[in-house]
């Protein structure tokens, strides 16, 4: 890569990278040892062709968080960060500061309401949960989802 | 879309958005028409789904050109710059600009290098196109192309 420019905005740069190739998300595993049955996993993520991933490990570096891991199957790699102190303290920040432009942002708007629930708990209780699948279930709405929210909500104990 | 605020360094945005989802391609259609054989197109584009293409109509709107069109096979919308004169005063100097920081730029760099040769009409003559071959095959290594520079190479005349 070559050395960046003092007059670069590199924030910029990664919220337009971000708006096409990121990826907030909510994901929820049943967990019969936690006491609201299901565990909560927010997730910003970054794909990119191998050969073309030098944006992922400039992400890595300027938000000094977050792992990068091959995916065998499609011969990428991804940036990810699912720490929910690195969310709320390094990437959240960021995407205030230089807010996406598509729509995207509403996803983005939903995923900072459930780590922010999150930071008070709301995820280990029934009610807080309640209030996270609303969250969560209107983002990212092309993908798949292991479970409804509807067999979420009657599982709920 | 909310109003940019002034702050906001849109071209760096732009930057971003097309390291990730832009394609600087050159493509190759026979013309018995044309003296050489063949009709060298360039073209910069961006694709996204249609539900966040929000950032398409922003480039369209900050480079002044190109065009909006609906890809009905994958319910994508496409920006796409043809015009060599927009791609050599608008897209070309954008990019000196606001470098891409991935190795995307090196596919830039022969899209530049094939847009600048076709200003001097060298893709009009055998000596000429064969140049633009040599940089038009560097690119986008990962794409599918309908003839192979060997079988251009043959059928030059």
């Amino acid at each position: 890569m070559p050395a960046l420019k003092k007059k670069r905005n590199i924030h910029e740069y990664i919220s337009g990278y971000v708006d096409g190739e990121g990826c907030f998300s909510i994901s929820f595993s049943k967990r019969d040892k936690f006491l609201v049955g299901w565990e909560t996993k927010p997730s910003f993520s970054v794909s990119q062709n191998e050969d073309r991933a030098q944006i992922l490990f400039l992400m890595q570096k300027v938000f000094k968080c977050g792992f990068i891991r091959r995916d065998y199957s499609d011969k990428t790699l991804k940036y990810e960060v699912r720490s929910l102190n690195d969310l709320i303290y390094k990437i959240i920040p960021h995407f205030e500061k230089f807010p996406l432009l598509s729509d995207k942002r509403n996803d983005f708007k939903n995923f900072k309401s459930v780590c922010l629930s999150m930071e008070r708990n709301l995820h280990t209780e029934k009610n807080g949960l309640q209030k996270i699948l609303n969250y969560a279930f209107k983002m990212n709405s092309s993908g798949k989802r292991k479970y409804t929210k509807a067999e979420m909500q009657k599982a709920l104990r």
